[in-house]
């Protein structure tokens, strides 16, 4: 065969897709294009004549239109038979749910992974996977429901060797503003891989920022030319899975990664300034940071101001253990903040607690004042440090658009960006109010993390980051 | 004078307690007292002639009963006249809620907290505070609303420096088991302080744990001896804040505390197998891990399980960067195992990923054969690897019972603890059935954590505290 190859650009925009082995209890990947309005959806399976109010095609042969893109739930022995059906099809990609290929560590699982690559290599049809939950591509309105609503268009791309990490990441930054260009969950990789994928959304016009969890690199001398190229040209942010002997084990029996010395790996990450973070909280904290951060802070100087002595004691120590750099504030700054804040009640400095620092006008006074200091680059405000609950929803709904307003006004007067540390509260009353809270926020344009721990590491990441490009 | 000092006994049992300052605005202490039904309640404030619902009286002379312990919210300035009042009324304790002395910075707040001191001093008089939240004895009834509701009493005994760390622990502890037998904030400690506290919870027959968030220490050696007597009764758990410069100044400006070098506070908590933490995240961890994990793992090896491929690589890293110990299984196992356990999709080993740990059977099972390996002390179940909201909440509420009973039934049949990791949702749905899950789980004794990464650190310290023991 001398098929021409499939690029990834045309691998993301598929005319015409068909899930071969979807039922009526296996739908995730019919419903998701439905819910997508994807236009052309064709159910594969024997069994049923319609599925999901779709027909529902014995094979891929008696499709009548045009199939790029092939979606495969059976069982993993099946694999081989259905490459050559795909063949005669003219499919350009095969995204293989299946899983039971070489992750299994059996003899039959690596034989069967390694007919289907042969397969693979000899007709052109690219394959995703096998052991994964394949793409998410807004533009195209490919999709699953693993992924979630809406279809929202945004800047960052993410690549997953696992399709839990890939499906969880869009509902957790979902809701803090981040979207994306591409979500792709490539598991076993024994096809499209990471040094793939990476190089193509480096080039990508669509994508701004890079994420990537990793568990194994097949090509790690590739792998380094390309994550240097990638991060030079864009933020990529890396959370590299199995770091241990359990987590290696995991890793291997997961997606047959062989995962290599965390040592050289954070060497990588630092000769590239690619961002490396320890989990997907993590992870997802740093694609808030550097795209709700504006501008990035230009320094590691920070004010930072709330409410509590507690939480003012925890956000000094956090930051300063994370790296950042909190000035103590000047007798006469603070002999000109004197008429904004009460003495009794407060931490006068820097951190700074005090009931002023909840209305309107206190926050956007201070802050004005501060932000004259050309050793602070940035404000982190924090908010919740009572339980919602407890504090007074109503009390907090009407303050909400007053710290809006104060916080606006202060990052406008300056040119210094804001940060917010929103604590979630133990009771459901409570994370009514603070879901509702977090809306506003990010409706605002801020960044919200959900401790001043979070906020204080995402934040000394994006400044070394800024720092060393 | 020669006034007899009342006893910790006599000040956490008051017979009647006035609330000088009260007003309608200022009414968290009365309110929380009448909620909780303290039978002797009197609101002192010369502008209303009833509070609440309760008669008011202009001063504490003009009270007709019994009256041990007074909180006082009126200005700093007025604290001097206030304590001979309380001394000619006959009163044990006073609470200074009044914030304003030497936690200022300034002469005037420092003159009136001597003075304050002296007045107590002379007359036997005892002081918590000043700039404090007081306390919460639920077998007095003593409470203010900030403490929250139930008043339901427990075995943990907490002693803090910050009000708001003190006022937000119950809130966060209540919902995962962890209840206490008293609460104390003790804000500047002029007079009622770590160690006379310390002292007195060591030997309280109703406190089993003592959790401490200490700032400064006014007496070192004290300290030192009697931390290492309690810690030798009793687990006893410290977050020590103001650990780093901009920490210290916040400390300062908090509770005119003076924080000592974080290295020799270390020293002492390892010497005296005390348990130090860095957040009062990490300490309501430890509690619940002190509280519910039954019994104490006897030693680091794990066995992990769940479903879900990237959470379970993540277990694998966190729980041993944590320092526990994660045995692999052998051949034998394996093979074992191989009934309960589909190739496919699983990750078979230690950490485990199987969707055969999804039926009550399949866990019970499992944990019953790993639990015959000497190797293997403990068990951690983590659920939650895809945000509930999509996973299908109907799918999760019909779950959650069978794991409670398959978890049951292999803690009784192997005698080692399971703890659980359930993750929180990134929405309310979600969090709806996460409160559940959690209540259900709770309620079965199980000790329940947010996240892997949490949980690996709170039962790392506790496996490390009982081998030190």
């Amino acid at each position: 065969m001398e098929k021409k190859r499939a690029s990834l650009d045309e691998i993301f925009s598929p005319r015409g897709i068909a899930v071969v082995g979807a039922s009526p209890s296996r739908g995730p990947f019919v419903q998701g294009l439905q819910e997508a309005e994807f236009p052309a959806i064709y159910p594969v399976n024997p069994k049923y004549r319609e599925l999901f109010g779709l027909r529902c095609y014995p094979n891929l042969q008696s499709i009548p239109g045009i199939v790029d893109h092939v979606v495969v739930s059976i069982p993993a022995e099946a694999a081989p038979a259905l490459m050559d059906d795909c063949l005669a099809k003219g499919i350009k990609s095969i995204h293989f749910f299946t899983a039971g290929f070489s992750e299994t560590g059996y003899q039959g699982g690596v034989e069967l992974e390694r007919t289907i690559l042969d397969k693979a290599r000899a007709s052109g049809i690219r394959i995703i996977g096998p052991n994964c939950m394949g793409m998410f591509v807004p533009k195209s309105r490919v999709t699953s429901t693993i992924f979630g609503k809406p279809l929202q268009r945004g800047p960052v791309a993410f690549l997953s060797q696992s399709g839990g990490n890939c499906a969880d990441l869009p509902f957790f930054t979902r809701p803090r503003g981040v979207h994306f260009s591409k979500l792709i969950s490539y598991g076993n990789a024994i096809d499209i891989n990471e040094n793939e994928l990476l190089e193509y959304f480096a080039q990508d016009p669509e994508t701004e920022i890079i994420a990537a969890y990793i568990e194994g690199v097949r090509n790690g001398t590739r792998f380094v030319s390309i994550l240097k190229e990638a991060a030079s040209r864009k933020p990529v942010v890396i959370y590299k899975g199995g770091t241990t002997g359990a987590g290696q084990r995991a890793a291997f029996g997961h997606t047959a990664s062989m995962t290599s010395s965390i040592a050289v790996f954070d060497a990588v990450c630092r000769q590239s300034n690619s961002i490396r973070v320890d989990d997907m909280e993590e992870l997802t904290d740093m694609l808030v940071a550097l795209r709700m951060a504006t501008p990035i802070p230009q320094g590691p100087g920070v004010a930072v101001l709330g409410t509590g002595g507690g939480g003012t004691v925890l956000a000094g120590d956090v930051m300063e253990k994370a790296g950042l750099h909190l000035p103590p504030l000047s007798a006469e700054i603070r002999e000109d903040l004197k008429e904004y804040l009460p003495l009794a009640g407060s931490i006068f400095g820097n951190p700074m607690d005090s009931t002023s620092l909840m209305s309107r006008e206190g926050i956007s006074a201070v802050l004005r004042r501060l932000g004259e200091l050309p050793d602070i680059h940035m404000f982190v405000y924090h908010l919740g440090y009572h339980p919602v609950s407890h504090w007074g929803s109503s009390r907090l709904r009407s303050f909400v658009p007053q710290a809006i307003e104060g916080l606006l006004e202060a990052q406008r007067a300056t040119g210094k960006p804001v940060l917010l540390a929103l604590r979630p509260s133990p009771d459901l009353p409570g994370m009514k109010d603070f879901f509702a809270a977090q809306e506003a926020f990010v409706e605002a344009g801020f960044p919200v993390f959900h401790s001043l721990i979070k906020l204080a590491k995402a934040l000394a990441r994006l400044v070394a980051w800024n720092q060393a490009r």
